[in-house]
């Protein structure tokens, strides 16, 4: 490999340790790294080892990044390289000068690691631990321990209330001149649950105001910003979802485009890859950015099953309590719908399919998926009432009239349209059914493992992947038919996801017929 | 940048998704990262994305590594390039063929999770953790999330020795054909406690075998390898280290680099930056090593002290118990001694400065520390005692001739030529005083403070790096008399830690005379 054209430092640059950048082009998602010499004068003289926290500086803004070493000709001694995602984060151009030094020690990390010891996370700590999350300054690890610590000592209720302030504190909180501003969220764990792309257009077409922010997936197949980007942009800025919100009633769009939950966007890179959540985070995550968007009333609905991320009514209970108090701490109104959670809802599961699942329930085609459609009519009615917009008890018929009249999928349409255009999901080149083992009845669903077999399959990356499903519980099935099938864009995916389903033989539970 | 030549993948490469290695020279210390391009055959037919785990197999190993996409022409489309780490786990050669695939799901990290949702690890999920981490299947994020989670919700009795055991079958065991084989052990936390390079040779020159293998600091700013490697070459194989110990009776070597304790080796990676180490893990640690080094009965060194790791004497005894009981349930002779932690011990801190301290008493000079002595008398006579190489009572005498009269310091040398030839520690061309704020005596000192300015001025990482203290505990001293010493190897980190020193002024607490 030749060695780029070499240029030596001159005496400013080696006396304000400053380096000049080269694009090389190394994607680590979202981790900020920057690559310099081992024999560059900055590390030299500053002592600086790989895996060094550093900051970078150029005219505009400051970042913390990981250093990466080069020991090769990859770059000249007085250049750096940056990851994209911290080319992204400095806002940087090529050749421009970067500054490089020491980072100010990590003093919130000492709350970090007294919580880990036992204690309880006070308002300050929290707030000192989310401005650094928040200011790019804890690794991954960091990040991880954090989440973690977080997970295996719960948030108790004070310490849910200072997270949820300290991640409002450092975001934007929109406004919208209203006195009541609707918005719905599901806490997940049930695939195929994609209610928000039917509430949303029926609320709307009621004539409430729903700014939906959504988020991609955490831990899950798809997340309703996965889905709705099948058929529609859903990257708009603040200005673009206004626009929409002012014209339409209401939106789908992504949340991490809108920065209006900037700890919530960098701790879900990390939780991701663990699949860990706790309620304390999903809490604060959920009412900071409902708190974000400028709601005032908020309808959460809660699936309870023995596989879904709520597996007792008890637990349910527990949880609505904490959300209805923690909402009333930061001035929300919320209240909390328990619903069925021992099944998936609707047949698809992964972002394109799930999206046709929504598709026929708005156009009212005959073979829509119903448990979709009655779950979506629900969960608008208890909003039209819970915000005072009908009186009690005409909830449904309103909803229902808005649906089955076309008034939802013209709005749908019209939202979409406002978002940049309505589009059709795609289809996966690769699918492969399942078999059922056995003639027999459907007893029970693993919706946690039904859920990796998707995640295997490539979904939420690829959208066209995950699985789609032959059966429901409670039905009749022969050997042989399929329980379910499985898309996926590359072969390599179908096979890994097929390995996985090898080694899980009951996802679907077939009990022979006697 | 001039790409490289760029072959076309051939049909068979592209069939057995294989791609050349190219060296690239990027150091991501520990972590194997594996770089590929976007637009690749693999990562195309496979659905590869950053951030991705994939295993890399040549013709004689395969690891796990995470990916990073190149989005430039640092690769040609046919080629893969490797971080130095993952370079060496898969011991590649430039040009070499590797073939990239999906990991096999990570079960195990399902019993991660239910130890962060509250339950209690069993032998086989403790098991099979510990074999997907040696087998490199964890990433740094897992990493990081099992190291909180032990530490959140501590490990019980049963769990310690599961993880102990587990720990000891994933690595090899030495055996040395004695009855008795002695080990010393020290849980750390006080700064300058380098004890091991004085029992050592006390202990051999009395006839005892004590095949010493130490760790290098893991949060601390000098392990006993990074003390012991400024006077000698202390990454020997086991080959090497045998040959010392068998004409020796002892050594003293970095214990990572004869694999002993594969699991330790990789933890350790991650518990630095945490900076979290909890008690379970530790005795699981430590245990596990000295079972692998082939030792019989371990002594073990806990000091106690407001500001040690180890701060109550209730919280020492408890420490202790689980130590003995632990050792009990795997076949080791355990006794604990508990010393004086409430202040750093010699003068040094930091690996060069100890080694001096160390030099000094064994040379028996004059002005040599004689907290450091003594410490180092006790522990030599109660292992001599323990082991039953000398009737009770007459350990001290034994310990303090060997001393005096010079076998020590010629055992020393002797293990120091064996492993490679003694040499001189190092000294950093920056140093600078902090001055006593005002006149008084010294009521205390922080030991962790004092350790993380150590650190923040380069130990151990820097060798001649560190703090040399200039008073103790009582001292009465002078206003802008000098407290301690910091020394650096660059003029930045010299400026890190006087910087930290600045943010916090008692870490030496002078109170003011009346």
């Amino acid at each position: 490999m030749t060695g780029p054209e070499s240029t030596p430092a001159t005496a400013r640059e080696v006396a304000t340790h400053s380096l000049r950048l080269r694009r090389i082009g190394i994607d680590t998602y979202q981790e900020p790294v920057i690559y310099m010499r081992s024999d560059c004068h900055v590390c030299r003289s500053e002592g600086f080892e790989a895996q060094a926290r550093v900051n970078v500086s150029n005219d505009k803004r400051t970042i913390t990044a990981t250093l990466n070493v080069i020991t090769g000709d990859l770059l000249a001694p007085n250049e750096a390289g940056l990851s994209e995602a911290a080319w992204r984060l400095l806002d940087a151009a090529p050749g421009e000068k970067v500054m490089v030094s020491h980072p100010a020690p990590l003093e919130s990390l000492g709350h970090v690691r007294a919580k880990v010891y036992g204690q309880r996370l006070e308002e300050a700590g929290m707030r000192a631990i989310v401005r650094d999350i928040v200011a790019g300054r804890y690794s991954d690890v960091h990040l991880a321990s954090f989440i973690t610590a977080c997970a295996t000592a719960p948030l108790n209720h004070r310490e849910t209330i200072a997270l949820t302030r300290a991640m409002i504190d450092v975001g934007d909180r929109l406004t919208w001149g209203k006195d009541v501003v609707v918005d719905k969220h599901c806490v997940g764990g049930l695939p195929g649950n994609r209610t928000t792309l039917l509430v949303v257009p029926i609320v709307a077409a009621c004539g409430l105001t729903i700014p939906k922010t959504s988020s991609r997936s955490i831990t899950s197949p798809a997340g309703t910003a996965d889905t709705m980007e099948t058929l529609a942009p859903v990257e708009l800025d603040l200005q673009a979802m206004r626009r929409v919100v002012e014209r339409e009633g209401g939106c789908i769009v992504w949340g991490g485009a809108l920065g209006l939950s900037p700890a919530d966007d960098i701790l879900i890179r990390v939780e991701r890859p663990l699949d860990i959540d706790s309620e304390g985070q999903l809490i604060a995550s959920v009412l900071s950015k409902k708190a974000a968007a400028g709601s005032t009333h908020v309808l959460i609905d809660v699936p309870v099953g023995p596989t879904a991320k709520v597996r007792s009514h008890e637990a349910a209970h527990a949880m609505s309590r904490n959300l209805t108090e923690v909402g009333r701490a930061i001035g929300l109104h919320v209240e909390v719908v328990l619903t069925d959670g021992s099944q998936p809802v609707g047949r698809g599961i992964g972002p394109a399919m799930e999206a046709r699942d929504v598709l026929a329930v708005l156009q009212g085609e005959p073979g829509a998926p119903l448990d979709l459609r009655e779950r979506a009519l629900l969960l608008a009615s208890r909003i039209l009432e819970f915000a005072g917009h009908v009186p009690a008890g005409q909830g449904h018929a309103w909803a229902q009239r808005a649906l089955d009249g076309g008034q939802a999928w013209d709005k749908f349409q019209a939202i979409a349209e406002g978002q940049g255009g309505l589009r059709e999901p795609t289809r996966a080149p690769h699918t492969h059914p399942v078999m059922a083992p056995r003639s027999g009845r459907i007893t029970g669903i693993d919706n946690r493992r039904l859920a990796r077999v998707a995640k295997f399959a490539g979904a939420p990356l690829d959208p066209a992947a995950g699985v789609e499903l032959r059966a429901a519980c409670g039905d009749d099935v022969d050997k042989d038919q399929p329980l379910f099938v499985i898309h996926a864009q590359s072969r390599g995916e179908l096979q890994y996801a097929l390995d996985y389903v090898r080694m899980q033989p009951d996802i679907l539970c077939v009990q022979a017929s006697p």
